[in-house]
């Protein structure tokens, strides 16, 4: 007997009949014998209609913001529990303040800090299926509260780890992970195993699969995460755990991209002791995300040309940002530039080969494709480059990595 | 400075447009220096999207309907405190579990015990609104019901109540309490005060504004009423309190009518005691709501014909169930009718003026409108006739007793 957390995510609970198919799912592992929490998140579409209507209001208070927004994985916890009634199976569902689930930090983004799964394990004792809302819990004040980062894959690998659960299933749209972007090449193979390292690699370089604060969190936990796929259940979806097949087979477990990228140069810096931290600091504060940092030093001239990457989204108001800081920091002028991607590749591998960076760059210089700029990190290399060129850049790294074959 | 408790309807808080005129109407009482504590229906046509994902799923949990169908009012109730912090107005949201308002009795039908209002009295120290999601309370084993009869209109008179509030408004899509219906009769006259006992009347006999739980509740705990319409705020709307004005002047106060009712009458009923009880538990056990009864003896016999009303949607479903039962009591058959229509005349000046039953009976006479069945109450006489004459009925009668001269 086992106890498996199953997470189904909003497009495989869109409709009453994807509910019933998923508890279904929940059936044959319940038939089998374990012991299931399931978390759901709303049904896909829900969370942007009630967000929407936030907005019209045009005034959000964070705190009811929270309240208006938990109500979407609120129905489809009643509604699962009722699919499962109907199977049979005995069930009831949970909202992140029945349990509760203790949450810190501030409404809209908070983080979990507890789940108390005392009544869960009774639950458990009882035969029961326990249904979580996802995405939500409570605040020492007594309000909902929803989390930010990762939602309700979060919920769903911090229960996993409060249970001590044998696995965490995340039933999603696709049915794994795959070297790369299958609407790129078609020569795309799904992964059986990633590492947890791999895995977060491939969230922040563009992978759409999980986010990445999910992996984290898992990866601290050590919690052994299946990526399957609610309308294939029956195929082995992608593990996600401490050892990949990465560090013995692969020195490249895939390619990830992402596009709208802008970059920033602010050229002719006079290079003072924090003055990298008083620019990043300030647009910080704005919430702009800022990715790769490259500053080339003029040494002799105390003057360093500062580059770095931002979403595309933010360029203008970055600008406007750094044209506000002219009398605290000196230089002379600012050049950017947006339609931009960046291209990734990611392999626990590359620890132990030598060459896969030189490799990379060598058949981006065969397709004729500019870097603009290169970060990278223990197991990736990331460029800079036109975006125009991310698909030839995409299936081109595919072919030289021979991710078809893996 | 009063305190007041608001109840603005799911048609009055449809949109998030709706929802900021009706935070306006809150901020005009607000700026008087009041106390307010504003109840919120869910958004109209929330409440029966939720139901039907409910039924889509084809197995009904009760508990599990109050947590899907409860949050609709849980959104309405955030967006609303949102509204009045976009108009500088402080408040906050309240689910039925954070005050908490204990229920009891079954799920999907709860019965409101008791408001807890010190977190609601700590508001209006401080000043702040206090915003409730309606139609939702915490059963004692801590789960979300939801209140059946009289929904949000409940929760705010049992509001009013526990706030010992001078009064509770209850904005709806009509700006009070009319002689009849519009529809029927464009000589209507608005009601400026009704008496508790005759709203009962008239709701049960019809009248959409109000159910006759939240009347009787507010009877019972004295709670001034008032109805008023969110789209004419600026309008007196009718006062509902326990002195009409129907004693002294009017004999009769309104004229209500309902369509879709049913006749079922067993021809030579063995007549013994605890025969009718037998008939009528039975019919109830299947929630079958039994209106007017009639009973004519023929004593010599040991027999008698008794007649009944139902809604026609229930006509079949009692014919079977009268069936089951014919092992158990003896009759020689069952005739029934449908297509018929109840039509009552309301008035607490009826007690102190005879003649008001015979005055009808004449006018529908006149009308050549033949009548099946008659109940009377202490301040109500009920007919059931054709249901195709029903609109005579009632614009007759209207004029008879100039209610347009009201």
């Amino acid at each position: 007997m086992s106890t498996i957390v199953l997470k189904f995510g909003g497009t495989s609970v869109a409709t009453t009949d994807l509910i019933k198919s998923a508890a279904s799912i929940v059936k044959k592992e319940y038939d089998a014998g374990n012991n299931l929490a399931v978390v759901v998140s709303a049904m896909a579409g829900t969370t942007n209609t009630l967000i929407n209507l936030v907005k019209e209001i045009n005034s959000s208070v964070d705190s009811e913001y929270d309240v208006v927004v938990s109500s979407g994985e609120q129905v489809t916890a009643g509604l699962m529990s009722m699919a499962l009634n109907q199977l049979g199976i005995p069930s009831r569902s949970w909202l992140g303040w029945q349990l509760p689930i203790i949450t810190s930090g501030p409404h809209r983004n908070s983080l979990i800090e507890k789940i108390n799964v005392e009544k869960i394990l009774k639950d458990f004792e009882g035969k029961k299926v326990a249904v979580l809302a996802g995405f939500q819990g409570l605040s020492v004040e007594g309000k909902i509260t929803t989390i930010g980062r990762g939602g309700s894959d979060n919920t769903a690998v911090f229960l996993a780890s409060a249970l001590n659960a044998d696995r965490c299933d995340i039933y999603t749209d696709v049915d794994g992970v795959y070297t790369s972007d299958p609407k790129i090449t078609s020569k795309v193979k799904k992964l059986n195993k990633v590492s947890y390292e791999e895995m977060i690699e491939m969230a922040s370089q563009g992978a759409k699969v999980l986010q990445t604060a999910s992996v984290e969190s898992a990866m601290s936990k050590n919690v052994n995460v299946q990526v399957r796929s609610t309308f294939k259940p029956n195929e082995e979806g992608t593990e996600i755990s401490i050892d990949g097949e990465g560090e013995i087979l692969r020195a490249v477990t895939g390619v990830a991209y992402s596009k709208d990228e802008a970059k920033i140069t602010i050229i002719d810096l006079v290079d003072e002791p924090g003055i990298a931290a008083k620019i990043f600091n300030k647009l910080s504060d704005y919430s702009i995300n800022v990715d790769m940092i490259v500053q080339n030093n003029f040494i002799e001239r105390k003057m360093t040309n500062l580059t770095f990457t931002i979403p595309m989204g933010d360029l203008e108001k970055s600008l406007s940002i750094l044209d506000k800081l002219k009398d605290q920091i000196e230089f002379s002028r600012i050049i950017s530039e947006d339609k931009l991607s960046k291209v990734s590749i990611i392999g626990s591998g590359m620890r132990n080969q030598p060459g896969i960076a030189a490799k990379m760059f060598q058949c981006l210089s065969e397709q004729n494709i500019n870097i603009e700029v290169i970060s990278t990190s223990e197991i990736k290399v990331s460029v800079l480059i036109d975006k125009a060129r991310t698909e030839d850049a995409v299936s081109s790294l595919h072919d030289t990595f021979k991710l078809d074959n893996i």
